[in-house]
């Protein structure tokens, strides 16, 4: 391996041509029985590894499954992928896939990089995450017709009816943990949201307001708009606190504006804390269930990963070998929605 | 792509056999320059993807750099191999390489792994992690001649000298993080590490000890050893503190026992830290700079874990592209030591 074996090795070994070497591992029905096994025996021999290259060569089939790493950002909603790629790494390995992977800076780069992939590494298909509206990377590859899945749903209604996809149902996981804060006796539950327009922040927003409407409290006023850092997230607590006495519970976007909210509800600068309601903290529920939130105690709203990681894996899979083809799906794509579970604990 | 263009297209539609496609994509000299061209317009014409293989067939090279994703186990510490990897993908990408991922639970399976990638995939060499005593993944990898370098330096004796890897100084990070407290009026200072016999947790408490010696002060009874959760960094600091009342100060061997070093220090159960001093609460230091460390505001070591992934990528592409051969390396093996820095926040 140190110094690798090459087809040039095998031919002089095997006193036969490079041009033999090569009908021998692609067209071996062209080559005398006799040279064939002498070729082969050499080729074993030598360890001259071929299966790869030359199954590629026969099948036009890479075995390769490609998806974007993401830089983390401020570290905590970061780890969300992380853990959906180490399903996903698992998932493929059991259905014969193994998984490349690329970086890319933007929807531009990352389509720049489908040509470069495409072109030198041949993955079969890929699994794309964060999509959102007007989703470049999905029209260009539909219009390719390279297979893929997006963990994810498409957002927005031209696009959702033509690729397979798996999501995990966010308006569903807000609606239980506003259902989990009703039932403990709150009733001016605010939200923490991203600003609106992205798919997954409306989402989440949605079932949060639906379920407090249901419960005929008017949900006007009680959410607010923030960027997905820490110190935001404390800042839109402190504003959504300051303007409304009568909140005593936050339902969070995600688990970093849900340490930003915990921090304003354990401010000792806060004095209506101390005077007012003594006995009640600010409740608050994340999104996410990260590692931040197991160590800081937050209740937060659990992603399935694993199902999720194994659904895309499924559903390309399905692709790849044929059950479905890629036009088919197109017509109706098949996909996955689960459901996020409410992990419980001191916050909430 | 969805019906991928095979070599039979590509020969049906330029008229000729699938020997001879083959021969113009592998041994090009043999074919007559009307019929390659002819055969390479219809390459180009129907998309036939050909790059990777028959590059493969040719150069034995695959381009891709093989390395482990763990999953994640207390959420912690795992994500410091995250954004290793994010780091590696990128550095790989710019050198030329694509990073394959696999995975496997211990180090036979991880052995068994190796033997089906490098039969199936043929990367070109590996990263591998969680380098330990008496560790099989580096033997069985030197044994046949794979090229691979370590993050993670060879611990024992006898592996120290076989092959090259990339390491942070734990010993150094622990030293500045010891001084930074003697600096701030700490004296005596304890040591939350991992039981002994694992090179990395030995080294890091190493760096603890030496530097209190330096400053006059025995370490001896001031450290503790246990596992790496969360809860026993909370049992250990509390029987710590409890056992030594003079204790001020914590060192601890990772973020999630320093987490539970911070969750002892504050608990309002620990009386003698009301009565006895009011004014001076535990300093907490942890190791690893995780977004847990971020969101509870622990001092921590931070690893440059992008420059330690592109000095793997430059390493391993040394070794692959021939500037130095694993033989040269096995004798004296190239080797980064990088030095991680102090992020102070307010737990020290």
């Amino acid at each position: 391996m140190a110094d690798k074996v090459t087809i040039a090795d095998v031919a002089r070994v095997a006193g036969v041509s490079r041009q033999t070497v090569s009908n021998v591992l692609n067209t071996p029905e062209v080559v005398r029985e006799e040279t064939r096994q002498r070729v082969l025996d050499v080729v074993g021999e030598l360890g001259y590894r071929v299966n790869r290259a030359a199954r590629q060569m026969r099948t036009g089939r890479s075995q390769l499954i490609a998806i974007r790493i993401d830089p983390d950002r401020d570290g905590i909603n970061g780890s969300v992928l992380d853990r959906f790629l180490h399903g996903l790494t698992d998932a493929a390995a059991r259905s014969g896939y193994r998984i490349l992977l690329y970086t890319a800076d933007d929807d531009r780069s990352e389509v720049a990089t489908f040509e470069d992939l495409l072109g030198a590494y041949e993955p079969d298909g890929f699994v794309l995450t964060g999509t959102h509206h007007r989703d470049p990377r999905a029209s260009w590859l539909l219009d390719k017709g390279v297979p893929f899945v997006t963990f994810g749903r498409p957002w927005g209604e031209e696009a959702a009816a033509r690729h397979p996809w798996v999501d995990v149902d966010g308006s569903a996981g807000t609606a239980v943990a506003t259902r989990h804060l009703l039932d403990a006796g709150h009733a001016r539950i605010g939200f923490l949201g991203w600003p609106a327009g992205s798919g997954v922040g409306d989402d989440r927003r949605e079932g949060w307001a639906r379920t407090l409407a249901e419960a005929g409290v008017d949900p006007t006023g009680l959410s607010r708009a923030t960027s997905d850092a820490v110190a935001d997230g404390e800042a839109a607590a402190r504003d959504l606190i300051d303007s409304d006495p009568g909140v005593t519970a936050l339902v969070c976007v995600s688990d970093s504006l849900a340490v930003g909210a915990l921090h304003a509800a354990r401010s000792p600068g806060l004095a209506w804390r101390e005077d007012t309601r003594p006995e009640l903290p600010i409740a608050v529920i994340g999104f996410d269930d990260t590692p931040v939130a197991r160590a800081v105690g937050l209740t937060s709203l659990s992603q399935p990963l694993k199902e999720a990681a194994a659904s895309c894996v499924t559903l390309l899979a399905r692709i790849l070998e044929g059950t479905e083809t890629a036009r088919a799906s197109a017509a109706s794509p098949a996909h996955v929605l689960l459901e996020p579970s409410l992990v419980v604990r001191q916050s909430a």
